[in-house]
C-alpha cells in the first residue's frame, strides 16, 4: 500500500484466512495491493465457534470497506475452506492450476450482503506415494506464476513454515508436492520437550555463535542416515553437556538440524538432479526464507529467488478466472 | 516378593530413582528381591526442591526399613545422581563395567543415619561420533549381565522408553551406545501437535486395526530416506484424510512409524550385521518391549530374549564390588 494506491478504486476484496491469522487485501485493477489489514483471528482464535465466528471476524475487518463499495467481489483462500472452516471447499486433485481452483470455489453468503468465493486446496492421492494436501499455498503458487510467468514451465517452490511445502510446478500446473511438519516439530520440541528446558536455561547467545550452531545442525542433517532423527535431536542435548556446543547455541543447532533434515529429504524427492526440476524458489516470511537460503547454501544448492507474499495476486487470479472482475465497482452513494 | 522372602533378612536397600519415579528394593544375600516399594516422586515430582525434597521422599519410602535394620547399606542409581539430583555422580567413560561404576559412586549422608552410595552414569565422548549419555540403564545392564553371564561376551541391548537406549556390550563392558528420543517425541506429538488433535477426535479403535496400523507405520519407516521424518509424520494425517487409515488407527500408526525409525537407525548403527554384534535383547516394561519385539519381527530381526527389570540386581552388584555386603545385617533391638 502507498499513498497513491489509496486513491485508486478497488476491484476485489481478497482474504487469506489461515489457522493463525486473517489478512485482507483491497486489490486494484492490475492486481496491485491498495490496502492491507490483518488480525490474529485465524481458525484457532475465532470469537465463537462455527459460522457466527467467521461472520463476526469478517465484519470486523471489512464492514467499512463493503459499506463504501457494496458490490465489491470477495474471494478467500486458506483454511477458511477446510472442513473446520466457514464452508468446506473440497480438495481438487493434482495436476491443479488457477483454472481448476476457480472452477471448484464454493460460495458462502455473508451478513454483509456479499457472497464469499472460497478457493479449494489441492490433494495429491496417487498409488505408491504418501497422500498429501495443501490449502493456502496453492494460492501463493498461482500468484507467483502470475507474477513470474517464466517459472510456469518448470520450477520447485519451497514454502517454509509450520507445515513446510515443497511444490513441483510443470507447465503452469502443480503436479506434485510434499509437506514437512518442520515448524510444528520445532515448536513442540522447544515448548514441551527436555530440549526446551535446556534452551530455557541458556543465557543469551552471541549472534556469531548462533549462525555457527545453525550451520552445524545443517551439517549433522546432511550426514544423517534413515531413522536418525530421534537420535540426532537427543544429541543436541549431549553436545551441550560435553561443551561441544554452548547452551545458548542449542536452539539454533536444533533449528539447523530440523531444516537440514527437511532439505535433505526434499532435495532427494525433487528427482535426481535439481536442474531437471527447474529453478528452486523460496516463498514466504522473509526471515524464515533467509534461514532456509542459508541452509540451501550450506548444502551447495542455489536458490533462484525469494518471493514475499504472492497470495493477494493469486486470489486476484482466481477472481479473474471466475469473471468477478468484469463489472465496474462503484462507491455507495452517501 | 513372595511370602517366603518376607522372612529373609535383607542385606541391601537399593534405590532406582529416576525422573518420574522412585523404586526401592530390599535385597537378600543372593541378590533376590525381598520387598519392593514404589512412588511417583521422581526428580520431576519432589515435594520441595533440593536435598530436602530427596530426604523427605527417601524417609517416606524407607524410614521403617532403616528403623528395623539400622545398618543396612544403601545404594542408588539413576537420575538421582545427575546434576539435578541429590548429589552429582559425574559420568564415567566408555568402556564401563560394574567395577568402574562402583569405583565412581559418590556418597551422600541421609537424615536416616545411612550414607547413600549413588552410582554414576556413562558418557560416550569420542571423536567422530555424536556424544551420548546414559544414567540408570547402565545399572540395568550390570544386572542383566550378572543374571546372564554368557551375554557378556557380545550383545546388543535395547532399552525402550522416553529416551530409548541401544547399548553394545563386549567382554562384560559397555563399549558404545546411542539414545533415541522416541518415547518423548511420541508423547509431545500426541499431546501438543495437530496429530494429537486428530487422535483425540478419533473413536475407539478396533484391536485388530490397531495392530495393522502399527505394522503399517513400521513398514513406512523401513522405506524411509534420510530426512523423511517430518514428512512421514505429516502423512499420518493425510492417510486419515484420504481414508487409507481409519482415524482410530492414527495413534498406532504413529507409534509404529516412530519405533520403526528407531529400529532402522539402531540396526544400521549396530555394525554391518547384527550377528557380529551378538544376540539382541530387550530390557524394560513388558508391554513396550512387546511392541518393540513386533517391530523387530516385522523387520525380520530376531530378539533373543526380553528381560523384565534387572535394575535391583545391578545395584546389588555395585554394592558387592563396593564391599558393602560383607557385614552381617542385624535387626535393631526393641
Amino acid at each position: 500500500m502507498n499513498a497513491n494506491n489509496e486513491h485508486k478504486a478497488p476491484v476485489l476484496l481478497a482474504l487469506d484466512w489461515g489457522t493463525s491469522s486473517l489478512r485482507a487485501f483491497l486489490l486494484g485493477e492490475d492486481g496491485e495491493v491498495l490496502q492491507t489489514r490483518s488480525t490474529p483471528q485465524g481458525l484457532q482464535s475465532l470469537p465463537m465457534p462455527g459460522a457466527a465466528g467467521f461472520e463476526q471476524v469478517f465484519a470486523g475487518i471489512a464492514s467499512d470497506w463493503l459499506a463504501r463499495w457494496p458490490h465489491l467481489p470477495v474471494v478467500a483462500g486458506g483454511m477458511v475452506g477446510s472442513a473446520q472452516g466457514w464452508k468446506e471447499a473440497p480438495y481438487v486433485r493434482c495436476p491443479a492450476d488457477v483454472g481448476s481452483l476457480a472452477a471448484h470455489t464454493v460460495a458462502v453468503a455473508s451478513g454483509l450482503g456479499r457472497d464469499i468465493h472460497i478457493a479449494p486446496g489441492v490433494l495429491l492421492d496417487e498409488p505408491g506415494v504418501m497422500p498429501d494436501v495443501i490449502r493456502g499455498e496453492e494460492i501463493q503458487i498461482a500468484g507467483a506464476l502470475a507474477q513470474n510467468p517464466a517459472l510456469g514451465q518448470r520450477a520447485t517452490m519451497v514454502l517454509p513454515g509450520t507445515h513446510s511445502k515443497w511444490v513441483q510446478v510443470e507447465n503452469g500446473r502443480i503436479v506434485r508436492f510434499a509437506s514437512y511438519m518442520t515448524g510444528e516439530l520445532f515448536a513442540v520440541l522447544v515448548k514441551h520437550s527436555i530440549l526446551g528446558r535446556l534452551i530455557a536455561d541458556a543465557h543469551a547467545p552471541e549472534p556469531s555463535d548462533s549462525q555457527a550452531a545453525f550451520l552445524q545442525g545443517v551439517q549433522a542433517a546432511r550426514t544423517s542416515l534413515p531413522g536418525d532423527f530421534a537420535h540426532q535431536i537427543f544429541a543436541a542435548r549431549t553436545l551441550g553437556l560435553t561443551r561441544r556446543l554452548a547452551h545458548g547455541q542449542l536452539k539454533d543447532y536444533l533449528s539447523g538440524l530440523l531444516i537440514g533434515h527437511e532439505l535433505v529429504s526434499g532435495l532427494a524427492k525433487s528427482s535426481t538432479t535439481l536442474q531437471a526440476q527447474g529453478p528452486l524458489l523460496l516463498i514466504g516470511d522473509a526471515v524464515l526464507c533467509q534461514r532456509y537460503a542459508q541452509a540451501f547454501a550450506a548444502l551447495g544448492v542455489p536458490v533462484a529467488a525469494t518471493l514475499d507474499n504472492p497470495a493477494p495476486r493469486g486470489l486476484w487470479e482466481v477472481a479473474r478466472v471466475l469473471g468477478l472482475l468484469e463489472q465496474p465497482v462503484v462507491e455507495a452513494s452517501l
